[in-house]
């Protein structure tokens, strides 16, 4: 069962991969046809299972996500779209990957003459619920280098929470992330696993990688 | 359930972001301490639950997954391994990541006093399995700029298939994963789920992001 359960949640919901940046550009050839400076570089996984309600989860995330600090250096306190600052967003089918072995299959990525106008709506969406002009694009389906200078780094990885089974069981499960946004404010407790709490208690200090900035601000 | 379950997998397994890269440096204040040419930038999140037997799977993946084409241009057939190219390893601890609501919390990825000597025994086992002098490091838990030169762009999540449930369960997992890579040589048929392969005859050329050097080689 827990096999299946995996295969379930990495093959077929959309992904996004958001790195903090200080600065991001776009070449294509020799010519660079995008760039950002501060802000959120996003890789973008569609998949062959996804819908409108997975972009408008994955734009409310991707705007809203406290991935920023604040004036005083406090972390994890502003949004991209608190600090106006930039997104770069590039489409990535190679996010939707199974592997064959050590072989990567691309089959529960949505098919490009679909993922294209699909990607294209999820741009719209971005644009509108924020500054379109902070809005910035790959060029869809072509040979890039996505130049990412990661700030941190800061990774973050989003998986919308919709998956392809049963609509009754999504619904249920989309009305569960949605009581738990609500429930945020009223405290961390039925949100936290109880291990994660016992452990954070025994060392707030959780991990590695981008200390610098952000360490000290962890919070349960 | 299934939210339970896409709460298993997005919290207690070891992550890692793979980028293939042209070139990718590490700057920690004005100084660059690490660089590499043609490659993988590895972003590594280690979860609370992790053992040496994720190490073990997520090294040997990292490795071998034919991200690179070959001499004639053909795509998704070389590994890293293959083309004697370079792995940049960050330890990146946001991969652990859980939401509440919009913000970020930590406290599933593995404490830094413990994260530290694992990362280096993740470090040490990239070495033992490859060329040593090719595996380059950040610096962990200092506040880097990681400039990663995406190619194309190319960018895969890998998950450690272990979970921190029933140990039965995991062991009958992980066997049953292994059973997948020995089988590989035999035909996809047994590890592609039918929608799959069905959506596969229908549009070959699944998906975007890419194009220009990938989909012309994607096989079913």
């Amino acid at each position: 069962m827990l096999s299946e359960v995996v295969t379930v949640c990495s093959q077929t919901t959309m992904k996004a991969i958001i790195q903090r940046v200080t600065k991001a550009t776009v070449t294509v050839g020799e010519e660079q046809i995008s760039s950002v400076g501060r802000g959120l570089c996003v890789l973008l996984g569609i998949s062959v299972e996804d819908t409108q309600r997975d972009v408008d989860y994955i734009v409310r995330k991707i705007l809203n996500l406290r991935l920023f600090e604040d004036d005083s250096g406090r972390a994890w306190t502003k949004s991209v779209m608190d600090r106006d600052f930039e997104v770069l967003c590039v489409s990535q089918f190679t996010l939707q990957c199974i592997l064959k072995g050590n072989k990567p299959d691309f089959h529960s990525a949505m098919p490009a003459e679909l993922a294209q106008p699909f990607y294209n709506s999820f741009l719209e969406n971005m644009r509108s619920s924020y500054k379109p002009e902070l809005i910035k694009d790959g060029k869809f389906g072509a040979y890039m280098q996505v130049h990412i200078q990661n700030d941190g780094p800061v990774t973050i990885e989003l998986t919308s929470p919709t998956g392809p089974a049963d609509p009754k069981q999504l619904s249920k499960q989309e009305k569960q992330q949605q009581r738990k946004e609500k429930t945020r404010s009223k405290g961390p407790s039925e949100l936290t696993r109880d291990k994660g709490n016992l452990r954070s208690r025994q060392d707030p200090n959780a991990s590695s990688g981008a200390e610098g900035d952000v360490s000290s601000e962890r919070e349960p």
